[in-house]
């Protein structure tokens, strides 16, 4: 296949926004030329149901509440005064807080400047400050990040590892909107405990990110917690990164949260016009649309050429795959749709899994990113004319045209270089993408039913395990069928349980045996 | 559907190694009653060719060359005595190396002990000692590892900046089979320059990790540094990580790499033996089978519900789809082989795209991981008689019984802890998984043609840019198709090199235009 021939189709296809620093480049996905004109009724009720969003219409019909992560960016588009106010007021209160934490006005409890920050999060509330951060904050941040993004008690213990002798030096910020999270809940007791054994007060310390009036809001009022910021019940957490959730982390940090928020903005501006060709983020829906079948016939790999950007793939796997992953389409018909998302950056992916990529089973499209500027610092060459930077570019080249030539498709964004403003452009191009894509295939971006299920089964488990606790016999014991029998309960559920008791409780033993003989006792 | 009926089916395919502290489960996988026996030709000829490969078959006929990763943890069963000895000296040597560094027989050039490594390589050179020191390193180990594993000049500014005023404690390790890694060759350019301006003499604190004879040997054996260690030639990339490029920065972090060892050696031994039922290897390779139709069709979805095995999921990325990513069978039929590996960690990841897993497209199977032992630490209650950990353990079992109740299969695996044993155990289980899957599917895993395709394309490119800017003329300058008419080039290709080179030279501009109408030239 000649490549000089397409030329022609790069320019027809190359969407280059000067003012937000970003272009867009679909001449590697093989779509008809009639294709848009097929789509173009779809296209234009995606195009209406955004119109009807953005201005306030109850967008998540589940939770009946309106979807307003685009007033973040734009507070004077928000459909009422007071929606207005409250994002205004709420970024002015994240501004003066960082402020005030840099110059030392607000201080740890001993009266001393804080040095760290533990976030305690999980999901919308932790993913986007680990992008965020790991994009943009500097050698020289103000605070280091650390997080709470799980419920696993090892991990807990590294963290406290790594800010060992520093409590009295850091900042807790819990974010949950509900208030209910149990992983979330479970970090914040733990920290509280070790802030307690080392002496320091906590509620001097701590500050919550969450709904008004939710369970943690209440139990940070009660316990005279340092500063509460909102978290709206118009934002998902998938799209929170723009609220409080992203912002205060990012502002601790030294972030530029202004310029952040003016990419969004700027890029919001750009994709709400509606003539297709000129709209990136349809022309991205329109894409995955296309490779897919607007099935989710093909996995999304993610391939940023760009250290800083790592973290993008986990990001977008969150916001496209919860958002586009449903059982159900809006007139109730049982479509299981959804799009995978995976990557890690370029070009050190070519040495992980680009090999099946290039020969393998042809089940993805690739969305390069490409950085424009190199690096901040001086020029280095590493051959005559020739740098590292030089090199990346070209594995990104080269690979996109080993992947085409051999009929795999790409899509590649370029971005002038990773600053707050391309990072909010980035992430508001993918958020409307989403929005699009799901208007496209009929379903609802905007609730996720199916997480409540696994939360379901998990309490189910626990309180099993409490069961089964005041089951248990001293030695010789009994079998898992025997205890099983006496709880009403399924056995492979029961031993599970067993299993996981007799591992960390010193009072709770086991015979080694096959699983039906195994018997389990509590030690005298 | 009744969930007790499956406590028959899960004794019947629970398998559980106690001398290795792993058990494998996989009643949720729906296969049929005769798939063993239907499948029996195949496997033996799994079987045999396991063999042939571990006795010293050249397994990868490409390269001509054995196959010999299994003999680093049982040198003893390398195929002659020169191996094994070079196995065994070079593990002694890694050892004394390691214990001069911590005692402080071997310092950096200043007299002071080293306190950071910077490790330099990519791929197969990284993504081991990556997996091995987030899984195994403890907060007191006596070096922190940093890396260099791309060509991206910020990446490279990033990591600078982290051991800002540190180089003279930095010991630095280049790893790259070949020596012809160009990101590799391009890290260790860029820190030698650096330790020079830093005035740290860079080859008394190299180490170099080669083939014996590459042209990184003979680099740092001409440059006179610290210390250079053998890559094997029958050792590919990707299973690298009990050579050399996982051992030394493992023992260099205090990681236990006799521990590490035994474990993929004990893990060896239980799944060299051919008894499918009692093999975990072989029955993981089935069940992939089973999934996929022998063809990949379902994604391979990684998740261990702790924070320490986070990076398994990249490791497999590279282990599987490089391994499996083949365009052709053994018999050079076009096959189109792999599976596609993500993943991150339980329970965060239910916060994440659990939601598209459970209702959304069903292109995927789950692998859970259940460390069985919560926490080194004392017991910490968040609720009367319950933990963080008894949470996560109900998060893993309810999504495992909330996925397979909506119809999506999975595999647990299960570990007492995480340790070097389990590691090392965990690996080899996956390597010869990989393996038998090959035989199965009768396609060659140890090789990776298609990775120098991309390498191909990317070293025309920076060829290409060296003829751009020798064309560039002063201002007004040419259009693109001026120039790439006179260099008798594609003018898509002519336009990326020009936009990347006018963003990062100060003596290259460009009117701001469309592309085709768009001007390059010299800065007078």
């Amino acid at each position: 296949m000649s490549t000089g021939s397409l030329w022609p189709r790069f320019q027809k296809h190359f969407l280059e926004y000067g003012d937000v620093g970003l272009s867009l480049d679909i001449s590697r996905i093989r779509f008809p030329d009639d294709f848009f004109s097929r789509l173009q009724p779809r296209v234009e009720s995606a195009f209406s149901a955004m119109r009807e969003l953005e201005a306030g219409a109850i967008a998540n019909p589940d939770e009946q509440r309106m979807v307003g992560h685009y007033w973040l960016r734009t507070p004077e588009l928000a459909p009422n005064k007071r929606l207005r106010a409250d994002v205004e007021q709420t970024n002015d209160r994240i501004r003066q807080f960082a402020s005030d934490v840099h110059g030392g006005t607000i201080t740890a409890a001993n009266g001393e400047r804080f040095q760290h920050v533990l976030l305690i999060g999980i999901g919308g509330s932790a993913l986007g400050p680990q992008f965020v951060g790991d994009a943009l904050a500097s050698a020289d941040a103000p605070v280091d990040l650390h997080f709470f993004d799980n419920t696993d008690p090892d991990g807990f213990d590294r963290v406290f590892d790594r800010l060992r002798g520093e409590l009295p030096s850091t900042l807790v910020v819990v974010i949950s909107k509900s208030g209910g999270t149990k992983e979330t809940r479970n970090g914040m007791l733990e920290a509280e405990a070790r802030f307690a054994a080392a002496g320091v007060r906590f509620e001097q310390q701590a500050v919550a990110v969450t709904g008004a009036g939710s369970e943690l809001d209440r139990y940070a009022e009660k316990n005279g917690w340092l500063q509460r910021f909102p978290m709206f019940d118009w934002i998902g957490g998938r799209t929170s990164v723009m609220s409080a959730v992203g912002l205060l982390p990012a502002a601790l940090q030294g972030i530029d949260i202004n310029g952040f928020l003016a990419g969004a903005a700027a890029m919001d501006a750009r994709t709400r016009q509606s003539v297709t060709q000129e709209n990136a983020a349809m022309l991205l829906a329109l894409m995955w649309y296309h490779v897919g079948n607007g099935r989710g016939e093909k996995d999304m790999v993610i391939l940023p050429y760009k250290d800083r950007l790592m973290l993008f793939s986990r990001y977008l796997q969150q916001l496209v795959m919860e958002s586009l992953g449903k059982e159900k389409d809006l007139d109730g018909n049982v479509v299981h749709q959804g799009i995978a998302v995976y990557g890690n950056k370029g070009s050190t992916d070519q040495h992980a899994y680009v090999q099946q990529l290039r020969e393998g089973v042809q089940n993805f499209f690739a969305t390069f990113i490409e950085v424009r500027r190199d690096r901040a610092t001086e020029r280095f060459e590493v051959e005559e004319d020739l740098t590292s930077g030089d090199y990346l570019q070209g594995f990104l080249r080269g690979t996109r045209a080993a992947l085409y030539g051999n009929e795999r498709e790409s899509i590649t964004i370029s971005i002038t270089e990773v600053n707050a403003f391309t990072v909010g452009a980035l992430i508001a191009l993918y958020e409307r993408a989403v929005g699009f894509y799901a208007s496209l295939v009929n379903i609802n971006a905007y609730h996720q039913p199916g997480v409540e299920s696994g939360k379901k089964a998990a309490t189910e488990v626990v309180a099993l395990q409490q069961r089964v606790r005041a089951q248990l016999r001293p030695e010789p014991g009994e079998t898992v069928e025997q205890i099983a029998a006496a709880l009403n309960a399924d056995p492979e559920a029961v031993y599970h349980v067993l299993r996981h008791l007799s591992a960390n409780e010193d009072g709770i033993a086991t015979s080694a045996a096959a699983p039906a003989a195994q018997k389990f006792f509590r030690v005298a």
